[in-house]
């Protein structure tokens, strides 16, 4: 229902961040959140992490992905969506439009890897690869086949899906103080810090950027989207092009401080996620947890933690690269 | 109790491990069992992991060496125990015995990876590294100190702790037809067979052995404990030089059929679990979910199969020479 109203000041509340959940209930994964006594004698903090990199598709992506199609009118749900991606949005479209019976199409960078193809298909997706810009080729198919476009991250329903994250991680540590999740276009960070803002007063949420891909943090500044400079890390579902501004409007209001790590901090969050707490993430689901290692936000010892490990949509050859 | 009626017709009971579980209850995790959509897809069957991996220490060990343990008289534990391990037995002993307040002595190979002995220190253990054979070296030092010998897995108690595993796996996928668990002395292995076999009439459990280390297979076929012929497989976890006597009588009674499979299905074991689990086990781990995947067993399509997740500690480069 929020998509007739979406006002510049609206912003997503608890109350649509429950729906999401009930929307989402039993068709996604709970994920666990669980602590690393390890992670918290080496910090001195006290470390937990969200495993999203468990929920389907590999990452946090269908929880907005979900809520997003379950509000569609009919119509639209009948015609079909289509969206366009070079990572998880992609298989996370292909996945929950199928999971609702709506049909999907993806347009794809011709370049993108195989096995990503592959998996959004797998889902039940319609791949479309292409060369051109891939917004542009979206917007004609969508004209030409009258579909409903289902963007990656600038909607008030995506932004309430992933909200449910928080809500998660409140229900499993209670006793919460801070929140690190990963920023690109800013989906994830704006429901978590949504909801977790707006229900425990004092807990600060802090959004963690490349430092080779800053949008968000120059767009806060800026008080509107900044485009960023150059998009170089290794955290490619951290690259996006341009933040979203419904996303801004929620990261302004409720995120504390962005904060911003470099690739070789992320390259040593995933050494760690490996070697000492058994998972396999990709860069940007590390991002989170490479700024909890970097010590740049000074936090009181004892403080209680959680980072969110959005996804683990890594290629094998990438990783092997990085160790 | 079980110590001292060690008699050889002795079989560890359900109750026993139900004791045990109390043992362990609170100081080690109750790990997750996850259902697989994707390897129940790719296979036919429909597909349970139980994530050992995320157990304390890394490994299963700590469930059978804490009971073990727990079971000493106070002057044994105030002497002190003893182990040789240039593995995970190391690391769960160091932690088991801080667990419960008991000091422990490891002796390791010179030649062990400087990782695992900077873990069983990290973990509170005496480490003693040796050029000379390790259990020559560990009874000398236990005769000297007056300490205990904590077997790596021929023990009552051990194998009532590894039961746990089972009784959890029952709990949590309560229609489970089928385990895959690996084997190298047995002691994962006897444990789960025990219990399931007693408080599951018709489940099956099937013991993994690598091809190149095959030692329990040709013991329960001769009928007492044979070492195996050579020892040579990627999987370390399962390359002990010899077999439990209480191990293989466990096997004997309470085990359908031991199964073989090569390094290169463990590999590919090992990658899928990345790939599409998003977690990291070593290969002693991956073993279980090796046999499953290899189709030696013609299982029923549609059979509800749990395959135990040993064990999630490998080295990252050698992680990184599988890939």
């Amino acid at each position: 229902m929020l998509r007739t109203m979406e006002a510049l000041e609206t912003f997503v509340t608890p109350s649509d961040v429950r729906a999401a959940r009930d929307v989402i209930h039993g068709r996604l994964h709970r994920t666990p959140t669980t602590r690393s006594a390890y992670l918290s004698a080496v910090t001195g903090l006290d470390i937990h992490l969200k495993l999203e990199l468990f929920q389907k598709t590999g990452s946090f992506k269908p929880r907005g992905v979900l809520n997003n199609i379950h509000h569609l009118v009919d119509a639209e749900k009948r015609a079909g969506v289509i969206s366009l991606s070079a990572g998880n949005h992609a298989q996370a479209l292909a996945w929950a439009a199928h999971a609702i019976g709506v049909p999907a199409t993806i347009v794809m960078p011709a370049t993108a890897v195989q096995s990503k193809v592959d998996a959004t298909r797998g889902y039940g997706g319609e791949v479309i690869q292409t060369n051109a810009p891939l917004m542009d080729t979206a917007l004609e198919i969508q004209r030409a086949r009258g579909l409903t476009l289902v963007h990656p991250f600038d909607n008030l329903n995506t932004i309430a899906g992933t909200g449910t994250v928080a809500l998660e991680i409140l229900e499993d540590v209670p006793d919460c103080e801070v929140i690190f999740a990963g920023c690109g276009g800013g989906g994830l960070l704006s429901g978590i810090a949504a909801f977790a803002g707006q229900t425990r007063p004092g807990i600060h949420v802090f959004g963690v950027e490349p430092d080779g891909a800053l949008k968000m943090g120059p767009s806060v500044e800026a008080g509107h989207p900044v485009a960023p400079e150059r998009l170089a890390t290794i955290a490619d579902g951290l690259a996006a092009p341009f933040v979203g501004a419904h996303n801004l409007r929620h990261v302004v209001k409720f995120v504390t401080q962005m904060t911003t790590v470099t690739d070789e901090e992320i390259i040593r969050a995933i050494r760690i996620l490996m070697e000492r707490c058994k998972v396999v993430a990709e860069p940007a689901g590390a991002a989170s947890l490479a700024a909890a290692l970097g010590g740049r936000l000074a936090l009181t010892p004892g403080t209680v933690v959680c980072c969110v490990i959005s996804g683990g949509n890594v290629d094998l050859a990438k990783l092997k690269s990085l160790l």
